[in-house]
């Protein structure tokens, strides 16, 4: 699976090269996207150096910046800004990530975009449920008429996940932490999606033989980066790797979504629809 | 049930009565709402003349106006207008709502105030699923770790109602015409909800004795209305009537919907967060 996974990357890759390309040519200048820290948080600075990296890899240019919503605002406003991510503390995520222009919400959080996504409008999306559907993709699974079940509820991944499950004719269930007992829903999927933030909770008993499973977890347990899924899983079903599954699509993501926000922009589309 | 049905709706009644009193004190004028037919549908005279009676009944000002586009988009400026429903064809629906304000959405069906209910965030819902949740208050039924099956999942039933369910620690599943077979996931169904807009869909077979079963259905069959469960489920499990269930309030929503928009007016708060 792994070989696969890096051979759809590459391609992904490639596409989005040659987009961002053709877009430049458009534009007149290099797209750009800004990561704009709300907070002072070093456990992100990792992630926002590896977005600058393959950015700049993808020809997009990725300007780190540190801020309050004012900045915000401005960059909002401002033409020569395309995408916008944000980085803040948990419990603020709700109220700023409302505040982003949804014209330039690559993480497809806004409101606005989430509320296009249920009624099956066309926007950016959020990132790791379309690197799951990516991993589908690459599995080749088939998801109409299927049973899908999702562990997890969160806004970014669980819920939106529902409505690309369900737009592929998956009948889809949601379990998390109030859903007991939870092997009694997660047996039965044919897919099994896991984000639920909590190393190894799924063990094998709790998986049907021959399911797919799709580990979406990244924990770091004794130093080491584990997901949602024991391994041991691995021998009963079809189970993607932590590192190297999901998490290999999911920057890419943001990339295709900037993309989708810049062609639209020069098609001189909004997503404003209301007065 | 029945009485303990109307009971309720002559409750919710009373609160609004006096809330559309309160809310024409502070605004100096009534409540307005319109109801605009963008195009001619005569089979929704009866739906909207109920809306006028309705609304009148509870000292708000329902208008009904015929109009295109244009019209809307003036409705959504007009300071004297509090709240629109629109009547369109099915095929026109989903361009049409997001033309609404969503100031003025009564019916929470614009993409923003969507989003907003995917986010947990406080705004006007779609009424078919706030009734529903107003019978299963009438049921005093608690979800809290239930399994939930929704069969349906339209825009306006299905979907918006995984949220409300979920916000309330139900587990719940979303079925549909593909899924096959139905009956392996309804027959599992604490609460199972049935909003799929055919006759007799559910058997008493399909159904999990001792559960609660919410008809959202409402088709004329030979000159007469029936839901989408076959009434001999009442054998087994705790039906809701058609007539005289979930339809006893979802007229009641929009208007519940509408104060909540003029409660937030009167404060001076806008759904509008981004520039």
């Amino acid at each position: 699976m792994k070989a696969l996974i890096k051979k759809r990357r590459n391609e992904l890759k490639e596409g989005l090269r040659e987009e961002f390309s053709q877009l430049g040519n458009r534009l007149g200048r290099e797209a750009v996207l800004v990561s704009l820290a709300l907070e002072a948080d070093p456990s992100s600075e990792v992630y926002r150096n590896s977005i600058k990296k393959k950015g700049e890899s993808l020809g997009v240019r990725v300007k780190l910046m540190e801020g309050n919503r004012e900045d915000l605002r401005r960059l909002n406003r401002d033409p020569g800004i395309d995408g916008i991510i944000i980085h803040c503390r948990r419990e603020n995520f709700l109220e700023y990530s409302s505040l982003i222009s949804p014209e330039k919400d690559v993480e497809g959080i806004t409101p606005l975009n989430l509320g296009r996504l249920v009624r099956g409008e066309d926007g950016p999306r959020p990132a790791t449920p379309l690197a799951v559907m990516e991993i589908l993709k690459v599995l080749n699974f088939p998801l109409e008429g299927k049973m899908a079940v999702i562990v997890g509820r969160s806004i970014i991944v669980g819920k939106p996940l529902i409505f690309l499950l369900l737009a592929e004719n998956a009948t889809v269930a949601t379990a998390h932490s109030r859903t007991k007992p939870l092997e009694r829903l997660t047996s039965q999927a044919d897919l099994l999606v896991v984000a639920a933030g909590r190393p190894h909770l799924i063990k094998p008993s709790m998986v049907k033989e021959g399911a797919v499973v799709v580990d979406v977890g990244i924990n770091v347990v004794d130093g080491k980066i584990t997901g949602d899924v024991d391994p041991q899983v691995k021998e009963k079903a079809l189970l993607t790797p932590v590192p190297g599954g999901v998490g290999t699509f999911t920057p890419l993501m943001l990339f295709s979504n900037l993309a989708l926000l810049l062609r639209r922009k020069l098609e001189g589309k909004t997503s404003h629809n209301s007065d």
